[in-house]
């Protein structure tokens, strides 16, 4: 049995399989097929923090495959009416499968050890593997080949940025990232990112424009993230050179994507012309975020079988 | 693709092949045949007030037509974390159909309009459709003909009202309606309502005796909807001579129906007597909110097949 | 149509019935395969008190039999938007099946009054019927046979203390409750018991050790239930002699089981040594819930067709 915490946990060729069946999975979806593959399997949904897209995408995927999902929110008791290995030592017993989203990395590291049922990562505060997944699968699909080309990441270091630097470095591809002092990855996680994907080559600078110049896809997310409210009038402020404009978007190639993970600030860290021009792939990113998802469920359960 | 935000948007045909659908998977699911119509078809339930008879009718219809349900509540941060129609574009990546119910219409319009997928209306300040469909489907089913009836409707000239009145127009019955002044249609809608269906018989007066007398269904609804409980007091005063009770009864026929589209609050707009008594049909009325439903979710997305 | 409120309604017959519809549901979903024999039937949940382990294997058992779960919570209005009876005649239109979790016995009691659907007692004041046919089906597989054997309660008379104690009476077992004065059993219940299992042979004692002797289970649970928060302090002085730890269970034989309905506090009514140790079966105990519930819900709505 598998969990996916993680992309550190995932070889290259595990990647391109998740791939592979996720593609087969679009393209059936596509023409209205639906095959139920995880007839009967459950899927609880454990999520510290509110979400749309992971939500939905995952359990519509999980529809999809004939399987059902609950939603257990925050309301069970997580951690509070009962420990967490407890908890995840019941949980085993009646679903298949566990997607949690949780403030703290370290959560869904105690439910993996305890669970034995696969625990995939919702989102947490170090990383977001299916993001991650469903952004290098939108641009393998848009752009053909990964090997080789250049992700430029305009904004914060933040989870979904660690996520695709881990992700970039599995897959052969190489990373810019223009993000002020003060929000690059820190030293611990630059440590480990060398240790995972040594050969990831990943340039950080404080200039967007050289950033994005040689980038098949220009990706940006919001300055401020849940819970961080606190901090949003200091990082307005320090973000203000990093908007993804069309000023800025002249500096790429004219083929060049522009992605964002949603939800998005508009007029902030994205203007409208951007965000609904014609290289923004936003909508179909959020998308894949289901097809993706439909290619791990079936992965990780069908390794189980 | 098509969505069902008022009742002005079907015509007569295709009202009445929706009820012949209904009518078919009614007689079916009474025999435990659960035809699977809709297999892996998913369908998002997104709620800004809460809801018994709308949520469980939609989500149990779908489930018999073998697709899934997803309640979104409003926990989703509906038009706060994001823009509309950045949410719209977003969910209609994932999901095939929209029950919306939104405390102003103009949500519904908006989440219609950058939605790519059917969005069907659970009830704004302006309209209930679905309600509108289940009652003249209840009417048909027990009075046998639409044509030329005349439907009471005692009480507040609400949304659920606005929808009767086009429906009636639309199925070719006469509408009467006891509403006190102050309560009744106003003057826009009134002007809408003759561009709809130029050809509705609509009486209004403050006299419930009389509006009863030729009734084939007297229709009351509560007195103080839900958010306007401010104006309870209000409205228990002027609503005083409006209560359906035995007394008002006896001025209808002996074959009368007695409809509320529910909640009920019991000794105000009806007695325990008329509510409980052998013409009330509410409760079947409340089942064909299911059976409608699943039928204008086939209609909807067969029409997109 | 049947109902299953609390334990004294089914025979031993079909007590046994039901273990062996479930003991077969079990073995074939250990070999993976989920037969879906309530294909498009649905369960609604109402639940005015939180719940993890009612709630997934309850949910997850019906998505196994092919069928759907409708989570209300306690969003619906429960018996406050309108009546009970009104709430339950349309709920009924709707769904197969109802699952209810309430604060008080009365209000499951009125439900399946007016209900046209079976109605399922998922925790009340006075009853657990789920929890006890789970415990005492676990006890069947593990020990063998149930009748002549005893069951050691050590603790608080509650509502699952007072299931068992009809289930044991139903299936030929002796109970023996450790339970400190003021927290046994009141007059009314012991009258009631001794009506419904008259052969029932049960001894209430407040010696631990003595009670654990000759017991096939030693079954404890917390010494505050939700709901009796502002009583911990003088519960846990109460109860001071009544952790089940090594030393007491070291007074009973080695084969017996150690049994909890879970959630735990742990280092209060049992230590983690006894909890994690080689007798306990908690887990176990807590899996079959999700079996036995398949069981009930195939007996239960197979007995309608």
């Amino acid at each position: 049995m598998r969990h996916l915490l993680t992309l550190e946990e995932l070889s290259p060729a595990e990647i391109e399989r998740v791939f592979s069946i996720s593609e087969d999975l679009k393209s059936k979806c596509e023409q209205g097929l639906r095959e139920p593959l995880l007839p009967g399997r459950v899927m609880a949904l454990i999520f510290e923090k509110p979400s749309l897209r992971t939500r939905v995408s995952f359990e519509t995927g999980m529809a999809h495959l004939g399987g059902s999902s609950l939603f257990l929110g925050n309301d069970v008791g997580f951690g509070r009416r009962e420990s967490l290995a407890d908890f995840a030592r019941v949980l085993s017993e009646y679903v298949d499968v566990l997607v949690v989203r949780a403030n703290r990395h370290t959560t869904v590291e105690e439910l993996a050890k305890y669970s034995t049922r696969p625990v995939i990562n919702g989102l947490t505060d170090r990383a977001h593997p299916c993001q991650a997944m469903a952004d290098l699968f939108t641009i393998r699909e848009l752009a053909g080949t990964l090997r080789g080309r250049t992700l430029a990441w305009i904004g914060d270091g933040n989870n979904v940025a660690c996520s695709l630097a881990i992700g970039c470095g599995k897959v052969g591809m190489k990373m810019v990232m223009a993000t002020p002092k003060g929000y690059r990855f820190d030293a611990p996680f630059m440590t480990r990112l060398n240790e995972i994907v040594p050969d990831l080559e990943l340039t950080v600078t404080d200039d967007p424009k050289a950033a994005v110049r040689d980038a098949v896809a220009v990706y940006t997310d919001v300055w401020t993230s849940m819970g961080q409210e606190a901090e949003a009038e200091k990082r307005r402020r320090d973000f203000a050179g990093y908007q993804v404009n069309a000023q800025l978007m002249a500096h790429a190639q004219q083929e060049t994507l522009f992605m964002h993970c949603l939800p998005a600030h508009r007029g902030e860290e994205v203007t409208d012309e951007v965000m609904d021009g014609p290289q923004s792939v936003a909508v179909q990113q959020a998308g894949n975020r289901m097809h993706v998802q439909k290619g791990i469920l079936a992965w990780l359960l069908g390794a189980q079988a």
